[in-house]
């Protein structure tokens, strides 16, 4: 009789898992692209059509809440979370994309370590992200938000070391251009993950 | 009798209509100065001149949200869409600054595409918002956002292509850093008019 | 009786005062760091413990928030304002790390002028948000949010003149990297004190 409002809780979290899930591929291809820098442009591809396949999440994702009358969780929450995921997406592809336009043959090794630290802060977030439509242990989602916490903080550290190194070191400057810029948008991934973090968080709070 | 609470419509869309005629004012100013680098005095103090006119917009609008009652749209998406199209004008204005402090005397051709692709951006902006006031034919409005979002790719595109150029060919590094600065300004003009589309996308969901 | 529900007003306004406080000791540090360029690394130290401290600040605003049923202000201005406060923080706390990380041993007049309109603005926010708990002079606090956004602009206008003598007379060109980054770490310090007062602003309009 009231079938309309049925909450679709279900199709929200799956979306968000689908999202998370595209972010973790992302990042393991950035990661497999820097360990590697060869296949530069396959992969660049690679990673943009995960994009690409993020932005259908997204719109499927703002469609759903729209015809949505009740939702599972903020409506806010529901369009902040979509669309910080998104953002994590987003630097991942840009940073590829830096690497194939700015011919970069040779990556400093802080490069390297910047994508594991990202791997494992959208691991965490995937994580977390499996956890929404189960809110019954709070603590083991505050534990992962934590962790993403520490792991943004291991990112700035490295990036603050690496910038430093690059101006001790790195006398071509275009380099020392490049090599900042790719560093920067890789630390702004774990950002955003923090971002993430943050908001699920919040809905623990206040859903727990 | 009931006077005090009826809407002021009319004055919330001609606000948003004003401010996204001076934004088109100020692109086309800004892509004149780019064509020819000369008075670049005259047209950056012209470019600021309208920016101020923008903030006074800005002031009246949150200056009638508070006065009023009932509101013809949400409260949050009023502030949102005029936030969003006072930062279109900011980095309109912000990109004029450049050119005349870095005293740019000359400016590869990617900086005056990028230009002429923020001038259509606002252009569709300004139309966008015209419709605001009469919602009657949504799929129009949505062709003008999905329109709105294509030149954001290919500023995106111009932007990313041609920071690879500097990096290939500019060797005067002061000047890569100038000419990079102006066109991630520029590109970051078509992001916030993209912003814009999206808070009208959603205006229409809500409303139409 | 209906204890539970009695507003913890006190406790939220004194959060913010110590926040804002803390935001002044800091600047305050960060100048005396510009001033001299000895003790860097424990006047940079300071300053991150500084910032450690406004981390547990505002993760007691929320634990607050979570657990006030009744609120003094908006939920949404309550969070905004604290975050934003936090950001004011983060990017003097980045300022000063630039300053360690990168060697800095000398340090253009630009520089320490920009240090000072950020002491100045941040003195500022802190009486503003003094008189948050007592809007009976809506016309004060107005003032002094005029004056934050004067600063705003005075620290925008020493930025853009600095950064042009950098490409003037800058010919180390990882000298004018670091500086300009410096430069525009130190503006954004002041633009988000504008946000603060764009909060209080819209604060006073609605309670006052």
């Amino acid at each position: 009789m009231f079938g309309g409002f049925i909450p679709k809780e279900g199709r929200f979290f799956e979306l968000f898992k689908n999202q998370s899930k595209l972010i973790t591929e992302a990042a393991g291809e950035f990661r497999a692209l820097l360990a590697h820098l060869d296949e530069v442009e396959k992969r660049v591809r690679n990673i943009k059509d995960i994009e690409h396949k993020g932005d259908e999440i997204i719109h499927a994702t703002m469609d759903l809440l729209h015809k949505t009358f009740i939702t599972p969780l903020d409506r806010e929450d529901i369009r902040e979370l979509s669309s910080k995921l998104d953002d994590v997406l987003d630097f991942i592809d840009a940073a590829a994309q830096r690497v194939l336009l700015y011919e970069i043959k040779q990556m400093p090794n802080e490069g390297r370590e910047l994508a594991e630290v990202c791997v494992q802060a959208v691991q965490k977030v995937e994580t977390a992200v499996g956890y929404l439509d189960n809110l019954k242990d709070p603590n083991a989602i505050k534990k992962i938000c934590v962790e993403i916490n520490r792991l943004e903080n291991e990112a700035d550290y490295i990036l603050r070391a690496a910038v430093a190194k690059l101006f001790r070191d790195e006398n071509d400057i275009k380099n020392l251009i490049k090599f900042k810029e790719v560093y920067e948008i890789l630390e702004t991934v774990t950002d955003r993950c923090e971002d993430v973090a943050n908001i699920i968080d919040g809905i623990v709070l206040e859903y727990a």
